[in-house]
């Protein structure tokens, strides 16, 4: 049974992709241009992914703050290149109290500048590094064209902010940030990722340099995923963030931040889901498994209690769908809001003392024997070759979606039939950037490899310097 | 050893606070007038209280999403007493992405307008309701006086609203909440709290009725716990959130709303801290032992780890202090920041075969001999006595604190004392209301109690109709 309310993917990805949005009840629009209400189904993935990433975080030593939402103009004005970036992104509050206040105070677009005025006043000696601090928040930037999850006004993300006494030390925080996105993506959201470098260009405003994760969609447009930016001394200059390290010296702190968002809520769909619906990975799934129960005996129904305590006491989050509603209405309801297995269990199927579990990812039914079952252990590995073929079909998409090209027509007759990732070698001239983004917005995505690159720019044909991943993106 | 960083609390009471909170390393101020930085420390207090409360929540039914931070100004208009009880103390976004707004935008001092225009476009039947959402949040109210975590222009909250079919439900849910909080201040923070009705002028602008959870400092001024509000059909009515109930007719739904803030990090702090710094019922403690090993030998180091493990496996969070300070150093940190349990791992009293535990709340330092010593029993038990008597404590200084008032004259001789919590009979005339404020600013706390009262007004002298408690607050 086809989900009426959700446009084909292949027909029109745009619209599909708010249908589902909006069947599965994870987001809807607000009165308040721009920004997003989280409806529960949504709500309860950000959760999940901020248990899962803020137990990661805190295992590597980082601790959680909370810094002010309003940052005073002067403030944000002190590092030139982040408000050069930020400044034409940001709300303005201007009126507080029934007052004109005599200082504009904006929106918090990141808090680079927050984290530095405290840093500022409260980091002395060596000893008192590193400090490594992480938020979760909302932020603002004053987007133009906004989707659900993926750009909108207001999104909630974190944002680690981090200290270091050695320049070594602050390197390898970012890198091992950027392993821990890598990981939460390929590993939990079962997106496969690629990391790399941003360019001068796409870098972060401020940044010394910025380490990427990127995505692709089913339609082959481009997600950055996460971001790690290393900055240095940059930061620590312009807010006079100083210690006095092991030899008794003054020197300025070595600085890093990285962050993730609610966008990839928005990644999750664009991968994974189907014209019936959401379709999660069962590591990031808030229910992982929906037991309903057939027919007016007792049987289902304690057979039902008697599942779901056992998976529950598994680790394994089952709920039993008791409501009023035809159990084909439940069918669909647990197919559009992604639920990963679903236990059906009716009288006519016990009478043969079997069960049904049908999978949501290839919504194939399996008519399971009762003789010698292992629920919990069943739907363990189940849940498991879940996640292993979520991921394996969305490496395969994107394998499929990726191309290789050594001249701008290459890059044209591709984009022209498809977008996608392009493995392209360039030159490192950003005219060459901007001559590439004429062709339907394209840029570089990341920069994968540093070594020896022996081939020429895919658009001037010079020797090129690097091997750059371009695409669109969203 | 004395705190020196800490002000005596029985010399300047406001100073002692401030001093606390820098000491033990909760929040500091910032660049934003108004705002402040809360820190390591005192966001773990409000992550464990997001924990407990959120856990609640969900038990009873409630989901978590998240609505906008910014409300439009025609919007926000709709309901007439919301908006004359905000607009004094709200922050108007009038400039975003380099230009001037059409339309202001306020940053939510509350978001009861949020809440009720997606309500209205989502309920359609009966069988929509209840909706039970929840939310956890930042907002904003434009406040002259400031005070860390206690009345600041940012703070954090959680904020419920939900919407029923039937007015029996929405007052069942506004007193099943108001139980909650009561449950968390008691049980959990410790502190004795008082549930009662606000008066007309002290309730929510807009609401019918608002419960209140009243705790009393220990300086004797009132503290504000948590709040719920019971709106009826007003919010409803005035942003038109109908649906068609059972007997198929169009009705307004009932609604509901509740929260609690970081200012409780404050009632904490104020509740139980003495002037050696932080004191922590165990329940809400981060970490609630530390374990310092003393002196060169592996002995006490390995203990320590056995230990650890032991009562981390059972549920406690334990951690070893390793850092390079001295012992007495460590102590006098563990003692500012109200970690409950302190196990002193010596190797002079390993030979005697005994360790030294001590306590936060009494100082008291205990020789426990290894004989027989089931340390995770040890430690549970004295958490929960810990827990017992601090709340016992903060009971009996409620108590001494507590008075009675038959006129006018009781009540300014009680206060030109002492601030504490007032009894006195009320004949529910505002006029008196206003009369008792002039007297150093006390206010009605709360109604106890709506039963018949056979007394005179504290007042005017007429006929009493309500038991009110009348405080000075925060």
């Amino acid at each position: 049974m086809e989900n009426k309310a959700i446009t084909s993917r292949d027909t029109d990805f745009a619209k599909w992709y708010t249908d589902v949005v909006r069947a599965a009840k994870l987001a809807d629009y607000t009165a308040v241009k721009g920004c997003i209400a989280i409806e529960p189904n949504g709500y309860a993935i950000w959760e999940k992914m901020q248990e899962i990433l803020d137990k990661k975080f805190k295992e590597l030593g980082h601790v959680n703050v909370q810094m002010p939402l309003l940052i005073p103009e002067e403030l944000l004005k002190k590092e030139g290149e982040l408000v050069a970036g930020f400044a034409p992104e940001v709300a303005w509050v201007t009126e507080g109290g029934s007052k004109k206040l005599d200082e504009r105070l904006c929106i918090r677009p990141t808090s680079e500048t927050l984290f530095c005025d405290y840093y500022q006043s409260h980091v002395k000696s060596h000893r008192d590094l590193p400090m490594l601090y992480n938020q979760w928040c909302n932020v603002l930037r004053w987007e133009k064209e906004t989707r659900p999850f993926l750009r909108s006004r207001e999104f909630l993300w974190q944002e680690g902010h981090t200290i270091h006494a050695t320049k070594e030390e602050a390197l390898e925080e970012t890198k091992r940030m950027m392993d821990v996105y890598h990981w939460f993506h390929n590993e939990i959201l079962a997106i496969p990722s690629i990391t790399g470098l941003k360019t001068e260009k796409e870098k972060f405003a401020g940044a010394e340099f910025t380490l990427t994760n990127e995505a692709l969609m089913y339609n082959g447009v481009a997600l950055q995923a996460g971001t790690s930016h290393y900055f240095g001394q940059k930061f620590s200059e312009a807010y006079n963030v100083k210690f006095t390290n092991k030899e008794n010296k003054e020197e300025y702190v070595y600085q890093t931040s990285w962050g993730t968002t609610t966008r990839m809520i928005g990644g999750l769909i664009m991968v994974h889901s189907d014209d019936y619906g959401l379709v999660l990975p069962p590591r990031i799934a808030p229910k992982q498994v929906v037991i309903i129960p057939i027919g007016k005996g007792d049987k289902p129904l304690s057979m039902a209690h008697e599942y779901k305590e056992l998976l529950n006491k598994n680790g394994i989050v089952a709920y039993i769908d008791e409501t009023e509603k035809s159990p084909g209405f439940k069918f669909a309801e647990a197919e559009v809001n992604g639920i990963p297995v679903r236990i059906e269990i009716g009288e006519r199927d016990l009478e043969n003392s079997q069960i049904t579990i049908a999978r949501r990812d290839t919504r194939e039914k399996m008519q399971v024997s009762l003789e010698n079952l292992d629920i919990v252990n069943y739907v363990s590995e189940l849940l498991e070759t879940i996640q292993q073929d979520m991921y394996e079909r969305a490496k395969k998409r994107r394998d499929e979606l990726t191309f290789e090209a050594h001249n701008l027509e290459d890059m044209e007759n591709i984009l022209n039939k498809q977008p996608g990732l392009i493995h392209g070698m360039w030159c490192g001239d950003a005219a060459c950037e901007e001559r590439i983004k004429e062709i339907k917005g394209c840029k570089s995505r990341c920069i994968v490899e540093e070594e020896k690159i022996d081939d020429k720019c895919v658009c001037c044909g010079r020797d090129a310097k690097y091997h750059v991943i371009w695409g669109i993106q969203y």
